[in-house]
């Protein structure tokens, strides 16, 4: 008998049929003999139809009523999973986030968790409830209700398990677990069954939208171990966890592909000290997030700079950009917008040398140009023009072995290793 | 400048032209000087909806479950009531019951307030801002949250009035205050502008439905000055407060007909001791709440026995007395639906005699058979047959002299009197 902490996301409980179906696996759950927490999400479209409510009244809600007008959408979800597992004969009990004892710091509509007490949550499991905590939601150190952000349930689900000690959070969502690569592009993509937190940290923050960056940084510090699995199957998903020494024999885990940034360059920059600094500056103040920068040779004391940033925030980069290169006398600012980043990522990188040149051969075969180039310790970046992007994710996925056959075998050399120990 | 607790019923915050109307009528109070705390039901129907929301999962959703999912609908007016004021640009913040220190029993669906520690919605007011606190809910001892059941708005604005020792508690509605009779029956009706709580709570119990019996009895036992108003004028509305003497005045207040109660009479009834607490016993134990009862001469050892219930409750009496008739010996249980109750109602009575027999002489002129009788100090209530409900009360409205130009005099003779003061 263990602990296991699961988490539905909105299109889970989008209506009562939802509902029961999420209730019938969660009771399931209990019946094997667990303790379940269950973290459930705002049923279906209900978050953005109280922000069009919200918007009905003005343009610019406050941060804090916004939270007040919010949070009730998951508190919904609780309160109907929790009816749906009562007729199925069950013992279960909502909580309300604050009712859950999860603090989180006061900046409303992205707040962080601060710290859990869990005392409710243990009292109604030793009860024998299946216990149901609205995701996204807590209580400010002033005793305010605020949210999360942007997959706050899946905070609230491994900060909840990190909390409890539990054996496992189980995130379930839409796909079947974390792929090699987006599915409805690379056909040959396959499920894996395991990554580590780093992998799926860089995955998460290149586009791939099965969990945020935020859950799997808080898996990574507090040790859980998530599971990515489906909530329409009874498939296993992918494990997400601590690094082992095994996961080095898979050189790349995934390819990514990003379409919503847009590249910058500035041309005909003064090569002083501290002129990169003032331009990033400025940007940094205007809560843009930058992603690669790219600065070129130096020739006649003026160099050219390139950076990419999310093209939600091009307005907003387009006027900092304007004024700041105005005051250190940048030639021109260009903006362009036809661009996809490609990714390859995997811990086995390190060990390896080769395949930043791997990459740039596969994408050369294919006629790709590469616009510019970013690495870390485990990924490789590169930027080319939007429409190839598909194309260059294809190529890469089949020149790293990541089809099919390839993981198959790679799952079978996991398992021997098992056997060796 | 003083402090003043207002409350929004439902309709009034019906969509966001009407949120920004009551916004406004706020604004308009705490621009007068005054601190300001408002209440506010759930939008429009919300209720209902939630209340369907949770009968696709179960016919029978636990009531605990029922209130985590209900008091959405009032945090949600609560967040848009504020957000209406700061595009205002005034000063404002919501509170859940929980966050406004409304503490309940844990009766969930029907909890009565047990104690409110006002601390939080001070420091609010202290800082210059309008409070907004969601009606109808507050917290049990075991941190849960529950509603107050029907009308449970009116008592959290009554209750924190008494809490904060508000100057005033206004009820805005969709009338323009009390009258003296239903306006749609009696055109001649007129708005009082004072009325007894006492004499409120026999108009409330007996259908008048401007104001449940909860929040009057509440007002009456803190002596909150009450003001039932129409959000939709700006015509001053009814105060309900403690008797003065000058409403001594006035022998009747008002005249109301209840027309959803029905009769029951049994006949026959073994006229031995503990026969009629027999038969009440096993009513009240079915929750069946007796209105009227009356019993007739004994003849031969036999009587017969009458009472009113509400209609909703027929089927329910129907069985109780049929099993308890046949234990105790009744001859037969008739019921008849064919009636209405019609009422006088005024702490004038108190000290006037023959208000009874003019109530009955009218009545006759009418040709209204009066079938039961039942009296208290301030109140005579008679049955007689449906039809005739409407004739009677629109006689005994200008018997006793309650149409428009016999209360201008009135409040006439009022003035009068606190001139001589």
């Amino acid at each position: 008998m263990g602990l296991i902490v699961q988490k539905f996301g909105g299109s889970s409980v989008a209506d009562a049929a939802c509902i029961r179906r999420v209730a019938s696996r969660v009771l399931e759950t209990h019946q094997g003999g667990h303790q379940v927490v269950v973290i459930v999400s705002a049923m279906g479209d209900t978050t953005d139809d109280l922000i069009k409510l919200a918007h009905q009244i003005t343009a610019m809600p406050s941060d804090r009523e916004m939270d007040m007008l919010m949070s009730t959408g998951e508190q919904v979800s609780v309160a109907m999973l929790a009816m749906a597992l009562h007729a199925m004969g069950a013992e279960a009990v909502s909580l309300t986030g604050p009712q859950a004892g999860i603090f989180t710091d006061a900046m409303h509509r992205k707040a962080k968790i601060m710290g859990i007490n869990p005392r409710r949550v243990w009292k109604h499991l030793k009860a024998g409830q299946i216990v149901i905590v609205a995701g996204f939601q807590g209580q400010t150190p002033k005793h305010d209700i605020a949210t999360l952000g942007r997959g706050g349930s899946d905070t609230t689900a491994v900060a909840l398990a990190a909390a409890l000690k539990a054996d496992r959070c189980q995130i379930f969502t839409d796909v079947e677990g974390v792929y090699s690569a987006d599915p409805r592009i690379v056909k040959k993509a396959c499920k894996l069954d395991e990554i580590a937190y780093d992998e799926m940290l860089e995955l998460a923050s290149l586009g791939a939208k099965v969990l945020v960056s935020r859950s799997v940084e808080f898996a990574k510090k507090y040790g859980v171990e998530l599971e990515v699995l489906s909530s329409f199957s009874k498939a296993p998903g992918t494990i997400v966890k601590e690094e082992v020494k095994s996961m080095e024999d898979i050189i790349v885990r995934g390819v990514s592909a990003d379409k919503d940034e847009i590249k910058i360059t500035l041309a005909g920059v003064p090569d002083h000290p501290g002129v990169a600094a003032r331009l990033f500056k400025d940007l940094a103040g205007a809560n843009i997030n930058i992603d690669m920068i790219v600065q070129n040779i130096s020739a006649q004391g003026m160099t050219d700079i390139s950076f990419t940033v999310p093209e939600e925030d091009l307005a907003r980069t387009r006027r900092v950009m304007q004024i700041a290169a105005k005051s250190v006398g940048v030639h021109a600012v260009n903006v362009d917008t036809d661009i996809a980043k490609v990714s390859i990522v995997g811990v086995g990188m390190r060990g390896h040398s080769g395949v930043a040149f791997q990459m740039f051969k596969t994408l050369a075969e294919q006629g790709i140009n590469i616009l510019m180039i970013s690495t870390s310790e485990i990924k490789i970046s590169v930027i080319v023009r939007k429409a190839l992007a598909d194309k260059a994710m294809i190529a890469l996925h089949k020149a790293f072995r990541l089809d099919k056959s390839r993981v198959a075998r790679g799952k079978s050399a996991a398992k021997a290793k098992v056997r060796r120990k």
